[in-house]
C-alpha cells in the first residue's frame, strides 16, 4: 500500500505524462468491478499506460513505493482477480491495443495486450485463418486476460485452451523488467520455456503486454447436430467412435444434462427439441472441410449411432437458421441468473472416468439439503469440464456455505479441480488447498516471491496475502 | 562435488538397501555416457531408486552434502545433458518402469518416468489408443526423459512436443520434496501450472518420476504420398490447403531437401523417386479415418495440387511395402554418420515465412566455406523445424567452430532458435545467449536458484556452473 498515494500519483504523473493517470472521482465506474458480483470498489489510482515502456516504468515505481498494483483487462474474469481492493492502483491495459502482425506463412497473429478477443478473432478471419481461442466473452476480454487466465471457451477440444495457442510472451515483471520471447515457431527448446509461468497465473507473477498466437486454418463445411443420449457412457462411447470415423474433425461436444433442459424448456421457455427427456443432450460440431460428402459422411456416421442404439435421437441442422436454434439451447444460460433462485456457481473438473458418478452425487446429495434445493449441469465435457449452479429459494450465505461444501467435498472425492477454467482470483482461493497439496501450493509461494518479492502485483489473488508472500 | 564420498555412499546405501548404490568399477559402461558424442567419463556414484520415496531420500542427502547429480534415463540425448561430469552421482531412473493405469474413459495412461517410449505406445496401442509422443530412439528413451526435454519427433504436426500430452507429473525436488499433480484433466486452472516448469527444463530444476499422458484416438486409414515440389513455397501452399481440405487429418510433414536427396540417392544408395531432382522432397501422411472413400478424397486432392502445378510430382503409397520405402528415404539420414564425411549437426527453428531464406543463406555461405564443404537439410518444416548437417573432408575442431558460426549466425539473423528439439544440455550451452536476452536467461536463473539452491541438479547443463547458480 502506498505510504503517500499523493507522492505516488506525481511519480506516476511525471513519468507517463498528461492523460495517463487517474485518482478519485476521475475514475471511471468501469474499472471498479470486473464480472465476478462482488460490490464495486474503485482503486486509489488508475494508470492507462499506451507502450510496454510505460507499463515497465509504472511497475518499477509502484515497486520502489510498495503500492499494491491490479492488474486490468477486459473486466470480464469470473473469480475477481481484475476486482480492486484497498487503496490498490488498477494498472489497465486497455490503451495498449490493437493487431501488430500477422505473419501468413507462419500462421501467427502478434497482438498488444489489451486487444478485445473478438478483434484478434476477426483480424486472423480476414486473413484467412482461424484463431483458436473464443469464449462468450469476446467481445469484452481482451487477448492479454486470455493467456493470463489460460483460458478455455467452446473449442478446447478441438484447439486447447489459452496455453495452447501462445507462441510467444512480452511480459514485465514487478520490478519494471522487460521478458520478450515473440517467438514465432512450433519448436524451440532453447532453455526454460519462462513464458509457460505467466500463462494462467492471473497477472500475480507479471504483466502480459504482447503476445504471439499460432492461428489455425478455418474450420470449413461445419456441420451441426443436436443429439439425445440415454446415459453419460453413451455420450463418451461416441465422442470416441466419432474420433475414430471423423478424426481432428470434432470442435464442439457440449453437454447439457435433464435438469439443464427441464430448466431451458420449461414454462416460457424454449421447445423441447425431442419427444422424451433423454439423461443428456449434446450439441455436436463437425468441421467436415471443403471436400465434396461431407454433409453426407456426417449424416451416415450419426445415422450409424442411431442405428446402433448409441444414440436415442438425432437432429440435424439443415440450414444456419438449425444452427443458431441449436445453439440457442446452450446459450440459454445467460439467462440462466434473471430467470432462476438465486444459487452458487461452480466450473469445476473432474477426470471423465468419474464424471456419470459425480452426477449421480450431485443428484442424491442436492436432494438431501432440502426440498427447494435444485441444481443444473451442463459443460465441456470432453474436456472433463462441468459448470454446475446450485439455487434455493431461501438462498442466503450460509446455504452458499453448504452448497460449496457439497460441490467441492465431490471434487475432492473424485480428484477433480475446483477451477477448470474460470481461475482461482480471490473467490476460489480460500479453497485452493482442496486441489493442490500443500507441498504444491507452498512451490506456488516459491515462485511468486521469486518473481515478485515485494507482492505487489495482485496481492492477495491465487495465494493468500500475507506479511511474507 | 562430495568432500567425502565414502561418507556419501554409506549414506545412500543406508538409505536405499543392497544392491542399488553402485561405485567405481562396479559401475556400467550404459551409465557413462548419452547419445552426444562426447568422450565417456564414470559418474563417481551409480544409484538406481525402485521408488519416488527413494529418489526423494537420494536427493536430500546429496542435497545436504552438496553432492552433484547427473539424472540419466535413456541415454538417448544428443545435447550432453546426461553425459556425466566430474565426481558427479548419476541417479538412473532405470528400474522405476512400468504403465501403472490406463483410464480408458478419459483417455489417459500413468507410468514411471524410466517406462522406454515403445513400451509406452504399446500400452496405449493395446487399450486401443495413440501415444502423441514418437521419436526414433524410441526403444531406448524413457517417458521421463521425453518429458524432461520436452521431446519431439515426427508427428509434431498433429499431437505436439511432449508437453502437450502431458496432463500431469510427480517431481522430486533437489532437497527431496515430492510435488505430486496427477491430473487426468485437459482443463485445471487451480492456481500456477508448475508442471510447465520441469517440461523441458532438462532436469535442471528436478527429477520426474511419474507421468500422467492424454492419449489419441488411433489414426486409421493412413495415407502416405512422397511429393516432389518445385520450391518451399509451393509445399508451405499444399502444406496450408492440405489443412484447409482434410482438416484435421494431416499427420506427416517431412521435408528433405535437393541436397539431402543427393546424397540418399547417390552412388550405392537408393533409386530416385522421381526421374527430374526436385528443390524438395516432402512425406505426407494423412490419416483419412474408418469411413469409406478415405484414399480417393487422399487421391483426388493431391490429383488436384498436380493440375494446378503446386505439385511437380506425387506417389501414393498402394501398400505397407509402398509405404515402408517412402519412409526409407527419411530414414537414411541414420546411415548419414557411416557414409558421409564428419561434421556439424543442428536442430534449429526458423519462422516458416523465413525458411526458404534459411536454405538460400546455408547454400551461398556454405560455398564459401570452401570447395569441399557441403551440407544437407530436412526436417519437420511443418513445426519451422530442421536439421541441418554441414560437413567438410578435413573437419576439426577449428571448421566445427566456423560452421557454427555460420549457422548460428542464420538463426540469429532470422529470428530462429539454436535449439528446436534436442535441448541445450552442455553442448549447446555456450550458445543459449543467440536464442535467449539477457533478461530472459537472468529470470533462468532466477528459477534455477529457487528450485535448487545448491545447485546440484544437472548442473552446467542449460545454464553455466558458477558459484551462484
Amino acid at each position: 500500500m502506498p505510504t503517500n498515494s499523493h507522492t505516488l500519483i506525481e511519480e506516476l504523473d511525471g513519468s507517463l505524462g498528461p492523460g495517463l493517470v487517474r485518482s478519485g472521482a476521475d475514475i471511471p465506474q468501469r474499472n471498479w468491478q470486473d464480472a465476478a458480483g462482488i460490490d464495486p470498489h474503485p482503486p486509489a489510482i488508475l494508470v492507462m499506460p499506451r507502450s510496454t515502456e510505460q507499463v515497465a516504468r509504472c511497475l518499477e515505481i509502484c515497486n520502489r513505493h510498495g503500492a499494491a498494483v491490479v492488474v486490468q483487462g477486459g473486466m470480464t474474469g469470473l473469480a475477481g482477480g481484475a476486482h480492486p481492493q484497498g487503496r490498490e492502483v488498477a494498472i489497465s491495459l486497455e490503451r495498449m491495443s490493437g493487431i501488430e502482425e500477422i505473419d501468413t506463412i507462419s500462421g501467427t497473429l502478434t497482438a498488444l495486450a489489451g486487444t478485445p478477443l473478438a478483434e484478434v478473432q476477426a483480424a486472423a478471419a480476414e486473413a484467412g485463418f482461424f484463431c483458436g481461442i473464443d469464449l462468450g466473452a469476446r467481445g469484452s476480454c481482451t487477448i492479454g486476460g486470455n493467456v493470463s487466465t489460460n483460458a478455455g471457451g467452446n473449442q478446447v477440444l478441438r484447439y486447447g485452451m489459452a496455453r495452447r495457442n501462445v507462441l510467444g510472451l512480452e511480459v514485465v515483471l514487478a520490478d519494471g523488467r522487460v521478458l520478450t520471447s515473440l517467438n514465432k515457431m512450433l519448436k524451440n527448446n532453447a532453455g526454460y520455456d519462462w513464458t509457460q509461468l505467466f500463462i494462467g497465473s492471473e497477472g500475480t507473477l507479471g504483466i502480459v503486454t504482447r503476445v504471439v498466437l499460432g492461428l489455425h486454418p478455418k474450420p470449413r463445411g461445419v456441420q451441426s447436430a443436436l443429439c439425445a443420449f440415454a446415459s453419460f457412457e453413451d455420450a463418451i462411447t461416441v465422442l470416441r467412435r466419432l474420433d475414430d470415423a471423423l478424426p481432428g474433425r470434432l470442435i464442439v461436444f457440449e453437454a447439457m444434462w435433464r435438469e439443464y433442459m427441464d430448466v431451458t424448456c420449461g414454462p416460457g421457455g424454449m421447445a423441447r427439441p425431442f419427444t422424451d427427456e433423454p439423461e443428456l443432450v449434446v450439441l455436436l460440431e463437425a468441421a467436415m472441410g471443403d471436400a465434396e460428402g461431407g454433409a453426407d459422411l456426417f449424416e451416415e456416421t450419426l445415422g450409424g449411432f442411431l442405428e446402433e442404439g448409441l444414440l436415442v435421437d438425432a437432429l440435424i441442422a439443415r440450414s444456419e437458421n438449425d444452427r443458431a436454434r441449436f445453439w440457442s439451447y446452450r446459450e440459454a444460460v445467460y439467462e440462466f441468473r434473471r430467470i432462476l433462485p438465486k444459487g452458487s456457481h461452480f466450473d469445476i473438473s473432474i477426470p471423465l472416468s468419474r464424471l456419470a458418478e459425480a452426477v449421480a452425487m450431485l443428484r442424491t446429495r442436492t436432494a438431501a439439503l432440502g426440498p427447494d434445493a435444485a441444481f443444473i449441469v451442463f459443460g465441456h465435457v470432453a474436456d472433463s469440464n462441468i459448470h454446475v449452479s446450485v439455487r434455493d429459494p431461501a438462498y442466503d450465505a450460509a446455504m452458499g456455505a453448504r452448497f460449496e461444501e457439497m460441490v467441492y467435498g465431490i471434487v475432492a472425492e473424485l480428484g477433480g479441480s475446483i477451477s477448470a477454467e474460470h481461475g482461482i482470483g480471490v473467490l476460489k482461493r480460500p479453497h485452493l488447498g482442496k486441489s493442490r497439496s500443500a507441498p504444491e501450493i507452498e512451490v506456488m509461494r516459491q515462485i511468486k516471491q521469486t518473481l515478485d518479492p515485494g507482492n505487489i502485483l495482485n496481492p492477495g489473488r491465487v495465494l493468500p496475502r500475507g506479511e511474507r508472500v
